[in-house]
């Protein structure tokens, strides 16, 4: 007779495969699709939803979970089974509480919203997008309530992407950031040395920006064979299962940093993926924890990796052999310093390192109060616009470069956004501890190596799947909390140094 | 309250939009999927296909359809509610049968098949590809028994793909037509006149391949914005639903010829897909007839029309423009004969008018045989290379030229080969009655365009889903029964023109 585990984990797996469809169906929407496939697509993707959510809510999931949490007590905290089923029970008792009908409406909706959002923003019209916005941000509302809130409601939301995270205490980070890094960024953009970007401003073929980020991503370690690259109108990762990862990215012949860094963010994201533990395939572990776990490994890889001196001690040379007669004079100090420039712009994926916090304030403060229910979606541009001027000092011309420039929000998602800078807090702790591991990891990026990084990665965090929470990984690791200090010092000492 | 018909209808579209995910997944492992996700696909279609046989064979299901056919008992034969009852029928009557242990078992092989099978095809290693080949075709023996027949086991797989044929009926059409095509294949190969085809004897840019099809397709009335074609290994259409129909194709550059003509009978297909009821979308009548009335579509498109000298009168000066000095000095005749050259080849997909029925013999026979279980799956490779000598006078020289060549037996399909010449026999019937209602359709594809032909598909055979049975709009269209004369008149005359 089979454990009560294996016959739980047998009813997982129906679910997790049929969530894997739902995401191969989510790729070909935003690859590949044609216009006229949306309403069709609308179906398929809220009935899969639909199914997924009541299999996972079904008194059968309910009842073999409690048999599997009853076989397996007593056992060791951090035994696979133990914490499979501790993350089983998380999802469920989350998932339990949103009502079927308000996920397949939002399935439904989101599938909508995307298309017209696309649209939108080409057209910079965000009249034309406002209507199912609003539409989403209530049924964001109405989740949030169906899941319960002790402090904010935006805890609800935030929750599903970090598992308690309270908003509190996103306000209390991004509060002690914003009093060191206002000053950092007003030192740096008055700072009299602007870095030589001249030689940027030419075109660069988007052939060989793609070929350069294949060898890039290559040379990181993301598997072909369980993984490709196509374009998209935002780049994203998506994962089938860590079997077939995929990343998108986007050209623009006018700037050849763009997607250069984006594919090696993605990459970030689909190392984190393909190393998920294969033993676990189609368990409640084979996941990431979060994202914001998730993104300190693309933030990780972006910035502290691909925005470091070691990696362009070996990349320019192989940068100049792709693009011919384009970049010969430039040096190393000059390449790096123009990768690194730091200027307040409006586009929140194509700002800097230094900024790049400053836009993910805003979208928090906007959403926090679009779901704690002070905003309206009408007033979202105008505070938008407010507050780019207020943080960053300039105003978004149009739409377009406003408001309109995320996808998030025509997915539907609130209380996404923090887990960017949440990421980013994580990425320098993280890697300040594989520097105390593996003190010769600089001087192997500089020879294009970065095998021990990624077997650092892979040991330290993807192996282990979701085994453990968020915080029991930093405490793992680092023995402590989430903080803002070592981010802080990586920022400052960096920019300090390019910024003299 | 919904009526009895209303519910079912409801119950029916969740089945078929369950089918079109399945689709999705089945045109994304043949044209992007990295080759590490394979057995993931295969679980989840063995997934997605169990479900939907479940909800198929369903009491639920069956209830429902006994409620619907109680309550529109005494309807005209004919009318949608009453031909979409039918429909769902025999449908339903056919899949109940097959145990949804058996439709898994399969989905799971042929999933896997499908890579192994272009594994050895690339290696021409028959010996690799026969184990799961016999597992697949003893599947479809359990799947024949299980489906019941009455006059020989093949009748049961035939009638997946053409309800109604007999295998009787397609030996006796085969006979007749062997009768007269042996002797007219042989005088034609014997034909002292052979055309001038060195001109194709060049390398043709796939760019400009791609653009030329493209400009095809679209004056064909193929709408780009419901479909989209990409590269696979083998052409295919799928249709998710009227809303997203995709055609694949591949180039070579050696061969000017194969990619157009593959691309001219893929949109032949496509067009059916894309004119299906659109206001019927998710019903049982929103659905093509058969795969016999499907290949009458693709065979018209690309034999009638797309090998006819009207066609090549508006498209040759355009297919010159698009092959800047490579085809300067080529007439319409020489052109239009090359085209038609008819020389027994090797392989069906590339195969001429004239020979490409002897193929499809071949095929028909050999499954017969290994359905009837008379032959073994170790046989094929001998009995296939036996029967190109006897028909077409050749023997292959290895299997990747012979019986590796087609795709099918890897998805598992057996009694689909014959309703490619069942395709043709049909598609001289349709377009005799199209010239008829229509005698200026020749002088319009002269000048590129074909919206009448369309129009006239559209009317006679499109819009009407699956209303009728394949013999049933026979009879409509034509007054009479599925025939060997007018194909062959069509065929004797043209090639009796051109081998004068």
């Amino acid at each position: 007779m089979p454990s009560a585990l294996d016959t739980f984990k047998e009813r997982w797996a129906r679910i997790s495969i049929l969530e894997q469809t739902m995401a191969i169906l989510g790729w070909d929407m935003e690859t590949y699709m044609p216009e006229g496939g949306v309403a069709a697509r609308s179906e398929q993707m809220a009935l899969l939803s639909e199914l997924a959510h009541q299999w996972l809510i079904s008194d059968e999931t309910a009842r073999l979970l409690e048999d599997a949490e009853r076989e397996s007590k007593g056992g060791d905290y951090f035994a696979v089974d133990v914490s499979m089923l501790r993350a089983a029970r998380r999802t469920y008792d989350q998932r339990v509480k949103i009502p079927e009908q308000l996920v397949s409406r939002m399935a439904r909706t989101t599938a909508k919203a995307n298309s017209i959002w696309v649209d939108a923003r080409a057209r910079s019209d965000f009249g034309a997008f406002a209507p199912i916005l609003a539409e989403l941000i209530e049924m964001n509302r109405e989740q949030a309530d169906c899941l319960g809130f002790t402090e904010h409601r935006y805890d609800a939301l935030l929750n599903l992407f970090e598992p308690d995270l309270k908003t509190s205490t996103v306000e209390q980070l991004f509060s002690e950031m914003k009093g060191e890094l206002v000053p950092l960024v007003k030192e740096i953009t008055g700072h009299e040395k602007s870095p030589d970007t001249g030689f940027l401003n030419q075109k660069f073929s988007t052939a060989a920006q793609e070929a350069f980020g294949l060898v890039v991503l290559k040379d990181m370690g993301y598997d072909f064979r369980r993984g490709r690259q196509d374009r998209s109108a935002h780049p994203f990762t998506t994962s089938f299962s860590p079997y077939d990862v995929r990343i998108t990215t986007r050209y623009d012949e006018k700037d050849l940093l763009s997607a250069l860094f984006s594919t090696v963010h993605e990459g970030g994201h689909a190392l984190y993926d393909q190393g998920l533990p294969l033993d676990l395939v189609n368990t409640p572990l084979c996941q990431p924890i979060s994202l914001g776990v998730h993104e300190s490994q693309s933030r990780l890889w972006e910035n502290i990796i691909g925005r470091s001196r070691s990696f362009w001690i070996h990349y320019l040379p192989i940068l100049k052999q792709h693009f011919p007669g384009q970049l010969d004079g430039i040096s190393l100090d000059q390449f790096y310093r123009a990768v690194n420039r730091s200027r307040p712009g409006l586009i929140r994926v194509e700002s800097d390192e230094l900024t790049y916090n400053l836009h993910i304030f805003i979208r928090f403060e906007i959403e926090k109060d679009l779901i704690g229910g002070s905003l309206s979606t009408g007033e979202i541009p105008s505070v938008w616009n407010e507050k780019y001027r207020n943080y960053l000092g300039i105003t978004p011309p149009d739409d377009a470069r406003g408001c309109l420039q995320d996808i998030h929000w025509a997915h539907g998602s609130f209380g996404y956004f923090p887990t960017y800078t949440i990421g980013n807090l994580l990425s320098a702790q993280l890697y300040n501890k594989a520097l105390e591991d593996h003190p010769s990891i600089p001087s192997e990026i500089e020879q294009g190596n970065m095998r021990t990084l990624l077997g650092w990665l892979r040991d330290r965090v993807h192996r282990h799947g979701s085994r453990y929470t968020f915080a029991e990984l930093v405490m793992e690791i680092t023995g402590g909390e989430v903080q803002v200090g070592p981010f802080m010092k990586y920022l400052s000492d960096k920019f300090r140094e390019l910024y003299p």
